[in-house]
């Protein structure tokens, strides 16, 4: 059972942290690969990035794999994240948790940008 | 001649600005589209916005497409870019400069992402 957790910084504006439930909405409708995707926030939103873990767990993950919707590799990504992860880690030592790249870095990034002006 | 300018917020963390104009070298080595491919900062980085998009009007552009590397359409994508998009328009009424979406919001960013952990 392989979860994925899409984790974004959060924002007080809340249409932007609705802008990314509605994508994770739409991971959802395409997906082929994960038992369940869902989002966390590092701040200012709900659920925070260790409940949304938990979340996975309790329904049965044995693999989360955290991707954060983040355009740089900032200290949020370097350190705030893999530091949350780690504390859920040790926590659950059975179930394998990780980061992927942030968003910002993803193959496939090049590609959509060259294609966004059609 | 159309040319992109690719437009992110700026960052007082010199990697994230490298990071930005990393993507853009990688988009130029891609490029079968555009004359010219380009990246502004709105703020802490060094080229300005309407700098950016000054450059392609130097350089001989007659379309200059603006694309947002923002994941949320806040207020700098709302508000901040169109205006400083419509000052220049307003300066170079031959040349047509647009903004795109977001690249929060492009198509293939679903996809993208749901590849992400591969």
């Amino acid at each position: 059972m392989k979860h994925l957790l899409v984790v974004a910084h959060g924002s007080r504006r809340d249409a932007s942290n609705d802008e990314v439930r509605e994508l994770v909405n739409q991971m959802r409708k395409h997906n082929q690969t994960y038992a369940r995707i869902e989002c966390a926030f590092l701040e200012l939103a709900e659920p925070s990035i260790p409940d949304g873990i938990q979340t996975c767990i309790d329904a049965g993950a044995n693999e989360v794999i955290v991707l954060p919707y983040f355009l740089a590799a900032g200290t949020h990504v370097v350190n705030d994240i893999p530091g949350l992860i780690r504390e859920k880690q040790q926590q659950h030592p059975d179930v394998l948790i990780r980061q992927t790249g942030h968003v910002g870095a993803l193959n496939g990034m090049v590609d959509l940008m060259l294609e966004a002006a059609d």
